[in-house]
């Protein structure tokens, strides 16, 4: 495999249909964001062993490094627009697991109309590893942040928490109860295929005042936006939505509360809005079919307190993925 | 070293005087090339052992690679913008090695005039990888491209060409000729260091018909600018610009010449243009005080020639960086 021919039958295709990736044959991708848009770039890195396992069907790799960056769009309310990838290839690579991971691509890029501008192929002496630059425009000055939270609004989240980090736990054989088929498919697919929240992003501007997407668990992440907010929150444990299948096991297990608190890989938003926004979420929620949960309150001091059903303050050790 | 204190101490600093980069804080950067201009965006990996040492001062590294991305800005004619970083670091990386690694993008920040606007960092299994994706912007529609080359433009390279290969293969104790302390020094600093023609590329719109950064070398990303250009082009080798050091070493042992022609990391500009703008040409040279020497023709057929002093077609078996 060569990386001239590489990108030229499995990563050229993936530019069509976005001018300003000049077909991945110059040195740069050159490109405006639409008129009165801002520009939104994020990016993201995995490496195997430490964010996927690697025996994964490379498709589902490629498709979950794309939809994490995604997620981050929506997190900002961003319509995306195209991605740059690099792939950092050991050299025993071959060339039908690019071809899946090109295929990967090429399906969520379908399904969420974004296109490959440009990107760069290595070799690496050690383990597979890639990252992805994704970028996206907002109406200039629209963009989400997570700054902008005030004491007194209401937090939400969207979907259900938990399934992924279950997912995970199940597949590396880490949990031990004996669930259904079905409810293990169910987990396994929220790890491998998160859903970017991009269209709830984009109904957000208006609405949320600030957002985040949960990437790293639910208390951690939510410390981040509280300190980039300047202000507390208090969440009731009771409220957060969980799916049937975690519904099951937290009932059967409350130990495992901890993987919607703290498990991470939800890539659910994570945002806070003022109260009366209520009725306008519950349209949202009701238009998109998308549950949107009330969990808690941004409150003024105290950092980020959860409580349970009898009010009683649950202390973490572990907030969340940590990254080193 | 956990990953939010790393941001904060590390790379934090180097994202001010870039509102965009909303202080590393937010899911995402938000900005808009300056009015009427586009943006340009390139992206390059590294890993440690195929595209560095690894017992480099990590300053070094960190300038190299952002120089290769501000090098791929410059053969567009884009000015610098801001760039994103993913470090992938072994679990033994040390927070010294860090530090060295962002004053080195400091230095180079301060020197190019770009700011850091995001990142990810990642622990790997593997070894030490890092990507950056860097932006500048040009005015709309004058970006400069590799696939405008006409039979009859004048080919010309700035610098001089193989400094950088020849540093590499002294380094890696390939080359066995006895040279001065001076001549070894100039060669290693320009594989370190190489320099990005940003003022080039930015001066050549509206001179150059094409153009692009010669990185795999020369011969090499000849082919490719023909191949975009669907054009042939004829190369006196003797023409080539040498530095004094690699003319020494090349008049002792011609066989040498494989360093300027193929050896690659130059980050020269490889460029086209059409014979009357040669005394343009001229006068940018002294401007910019920086060679810029032509060497061939642009053909209408016969592939990328090279022929030496007496007219011989040289061949080549290997005619540049392989990247697997």
């Amino acid at each position: 495999m060569d990386e001239f021919g590489l990108i030229d039958q499995y990563l050229k295709p993936l530019s069509r249909g976005f001018a300003g990736s000049l077909s991945l044959t110059d040195d740069a991708a050159v490109f405006a964001p639409p008129s009165g848009r801002e520009l939104v770039v994020t990016t993201d890195a995995i490496s195997k062993g430490v964010h996927f396992i690697g025996n994964e069907d490379a498709a589902l790799i490629a498709r979950k490094l794309l939809r994490t960056n995604l997620s981050d769009l929506a997190a900002m309310g961003a319509a995306p627009l195209c991605y740059f990838l690099n792939l950092m290839l050991p050299h025993e690579t071959r060339a039908d697991w690019v071809a899946r991971f090109a295929l990967g691509l090429r399906e969520d890029q379908d399904m969420f109309g974004i296109h490959l501008a440009g990107g760069d192929t290595i070799s690496t002496q050690g383990t597979l590893s890639l990252s992805v630059t994704a970028m996206g425009s907002v109406t200039a000055g629209s963009a989400l942040k997570r700054g902008k939270a005030r004491a007194g609004d209401i937090i939400y989240v969207s979907g259900t928490l938990g399934d992924s980090a279950l997912g995970l736990a199940f597949i590396q054989k880490k949990l031990h109860y004996t669930i259904s088929e079905e409810h293990r498919r169910f987990f396994e697919n929220r790890y491998y295929l998160p859903q970017p929240r991009l269209l709830l992003g984009q109904k957000l501007i208006g609405i949320a005042r600030a957002a985040m997407d949960i990437s790293d668990g639910l208390v951690q992440d939510l410390e981040h936006l509280c300190k980039a907010s300047e202000v507390s929150a208090a969440v009731e444990r009771h409220t957060i939505p969980l799916s049937a299948p975690a519904q099951a096991l937290v009932q059967h297990e409350p130990n495992l509360w901890d993987y919607p608190l703290t498990g991470g890989d939800d890539y659910e938003l994570l945002f806070t809005a003022p109260e009366n926004k209520a009725k306008e979420i519950e349209a949202l929620a009701r238009d998109l079919q998308l549950p949107l949960t009330a969990i808690g309150k941004i409150t003024s001091r105290g950092g980020v307190q959860v409580v349970d059903e009898q009010g009683r303050w649950l202390p973490f050790h572990h907030k969340g993925f940590q990254h080193f």
